[in-house]
């Protein structure tokens, strides 16, 4: 016997009773918001083949990929959900009706340094519109997260969604800083995103590395930084042409997310990067309003990733909202219920001789009432049951004795109130 | 782009939406099942240390397991759940009330060939009881079988239950053929169990084979093939001494089950086995009534298993209850529903100009009436949106047109009657 028997990989969690009641509560939400706003759930295998995650921009998901060889092919556990809903509308583009609303509830796996709100697997809330081109998908999107987080129980104030732009920045470097090297857009965009995390000296220093996918002189990459800075709209647009498509959609979307209501919970905010390559137009992120934690979501416009796999352009937007962090939040807001046991009856024969009625008592209890029955199956003590039949959470216990038997009868006390009635055994 | 980008690996499978639709029926009635036995619900990762998964008896799901080596650790995908739930229940030991009755619907990975009823990823319902020394225990799983096979649809001569006692056959052996050497025992049963995928010959030179993990002299392996072609419990008993436990529990548990009205649908049969190493008694396994198909489900006695992982002895039984075989059984029986999609209205603004009022309504249906609301997020012509929302199966269409607007209403067409009124638009 060694340890590492005895133990679930590091970064990985079991789920007792009372962890998988509360995590399905949090997925039971996450499905209810999803079906209000009309979206399908889908499901793909957590193992690909690992050519699927594989592009060169430097993205910290791809270095932490769990991947693998096996009888000649390479192998990967999917570190995010999004490129296998790529490849899966991608494989059945002729015949699907976009656009398309789908949703997963689905577990990622990165090996990393673990932190407050960061497992080696964590599960993930994804939602992905499909086949629409307007910002009225973007809206649909934000307003469905906040619809999540109001059915949580969370107040208004909790959370914010910080949004921006990578067109607005794209278009901006596009006649100037890129203009002789667009390819270089997703890893300069990579890079920046890192600058929470390494800081705004290490981020230059990867902007400017004449050997690293975007090569910036000095001033070039101290532009991009201060683009960073940006909290108006406004001035993140001064540097575009005033026929911005970018800026017109950045416009748009905040106007809809007024009519839905959602004025005060969502900042535009130009440090909102995102971390993967792919991303090509509005970017956003959920944060608690103390910031005291990471993401509890983000997401954002990846129009150009289906042709990246070598199919047709299709547009697509979308969120991934992991069950960390906001377990993290609700738990500080006390918010985090523990959803108790669902047991309506334990059935408890005295013993042998009471265990064929005991038997018949239970299925009846099932089939007829559908009711979820506990029957005892040796042979304890009255008081060992009836305090596990309280500490389970039953309503009620059945109890067959011999006396009650002699008398085709069974003695039902209710748990709650301590009453005590008999019925006649069911044949 | 290459192929493989665009395809799941092989004998795996995506879920597209009517797909997951039909697979949450399936896991739907698993969970109810079990919530009727009053079992709880359990999870653990999908990757374990490979260690948790290495025993030494020759077994198939070991030879094809998903293992590989990350940053200096053998990690595999699990095979199987039993594993994954010993070490769960090890861990806490000491803090659980006894018996418990777990269930878990997971993924299980194994690397082989693909036949019918089988693929590389599968996923299961386990049930297991754990702490119960009594054929209770196995009753109530094999009734739980049962229980789901009619919630499901299917008629009591469509499976039956075969049911055999590796302990009878161990007591047999015991005094005899493996009097010097019962460690033998595990790798036998794992030998005997391939009879039907492999032959009585080759069975034959696997115990016979004096390098293997048997070593049986011809007559003693030839008792031992014999002794599968039992199919009454009372010619398996004549080998033991007759206060023999195993046949005394054999016994008792096909009096139960005759208690639970299973009677007709259960049957003794020696050549039930099972293929793990860790079975010590009741084993049993589920077929469809024309054995076209392979096991429905399997399970059995494993009061050994904690033990071999280090801790002290907890006496266990459970079973497995993949989704494939199941699915083809109820797709040859013409009971696979397509389950439809529920949506519960479609929400269509004509142009821009309607798109607030839109919005507004679509907040209002989802929050006052938890509803499933489909917001047309682009500018299709009402023929087009009239079509789909049919073929969504949407209940009604809500229409914001600019004559609707200007007297401040909706139009709200009833998609099953056509029936159309009008309702004011909601703040």
């Amino acid at each position: 016997m060694s340890d590492a028997r005895l133990q679930v990989p590091r970064g990985t969690r079991d789920f007792y009773p009372e962890d998988l009641r509360r995590r399905e509560w949090l997925f039971g939400h996450f499905r209810a918001a999803a079906r209000r706003f009309g979206f399908e759930e889908v499901d793909a295998p957590v193992l690909e083949h690992e050519e699927l995650f594989t592009r060169k921009a430097g993205e910290e998901i791809l270095e932490q990929l769990y991947h693998f060889e096996l009888h000649g092919r390479r192998l990967a556990l999917r570190p995010e959900m999004t490129p296998s809903i790529a490849r899966m509308v991608m494989a059945r583009s002729g015949s699907l009706r976009f656009p398309l609303r789908w949703f997963t509830v689905t577990q990622n796996w990165r090996y990393e340094r673990m932190t407050r709100g960061r497992k080696r697997e964590h599960y993930q809330w994804n939602m992905d519109i499909w086949g629409e081109t307007s910002v009225t998908a973007e809206a649909e999107l934000i307003a469905a997260v906040f619809d999540l987080l109001d059915a949580l129980g969370l107040a208004h104030r909790d959370v914010k969604i910080r949004i921006s732009s990578r067109a607005l920045l794209e278009e901006t470097l596009r006649n100037t800083i890129l203009a002789d090297r667009p390819e270089a857009f997703p890893g300069l965009c990579v890079a920046i995103d890192k600058h929470e995390k390494i800081g705004e000296d290490a981020v230059r220093d990867l902007l400017t590395d004449s050997d690293g996918p975007v090569g910036l002189g000095e001033d070039d990459a101290r532009f991009v930084i201060s683009w960073l800075g940006l909290r108006k709209v406004e001035d993140a647009a001064r540097h575009v042409p005033p026929d911005s498509r970018a800026f017109a959609d950045l416009q748009r979307l905040f106007n809809l997310l007024d009519t839905y209501g959602l004025a005060d919970r969502v900042v535009f905010d130009a440090s909102i990067v995102r971390g993967l390559a792919y991303y090509t137009g509005i970017v956003f992120e959920a944060f608690d309003a103390d910031r005291k934690l990471r993401a509890l979501c983000g997401g954002g416009r990846y129009d150009r990733l289906i042709e990246s796999l070598g199919g047709s352009a299709i547009p697509a937007v979308g969120f991934g909202f992991g069950d960390v962090v906001i377990g993290e939040l609700l738990s500080d807001k006390k918010l985090l219920p523990e959803p108790p046991r669902q047991l309506d009856a334990v059935v408890f024969p005295f013993g042998d001789d009471e265990r064929a009625a005991a038997i018949r008592v239970a299925n009846a209890l099932r089939r007829e009432r559908q009711w979820s029955i506990e029957l005892v199956l040796g042979t304890p003590r009255l008081r060992r049951v009836l305090a596990d039949a309280h500490r389970a959470g039953a309503r009620f216990l059945y109890v067959l004795g011999p006396d009650e038997l002699s008398r085709g009868e069974m003695l039902i006390r209710d748990l709650d109130s301590g009453e005590q009635t008999t019925e006649p055994i069911p044949n």
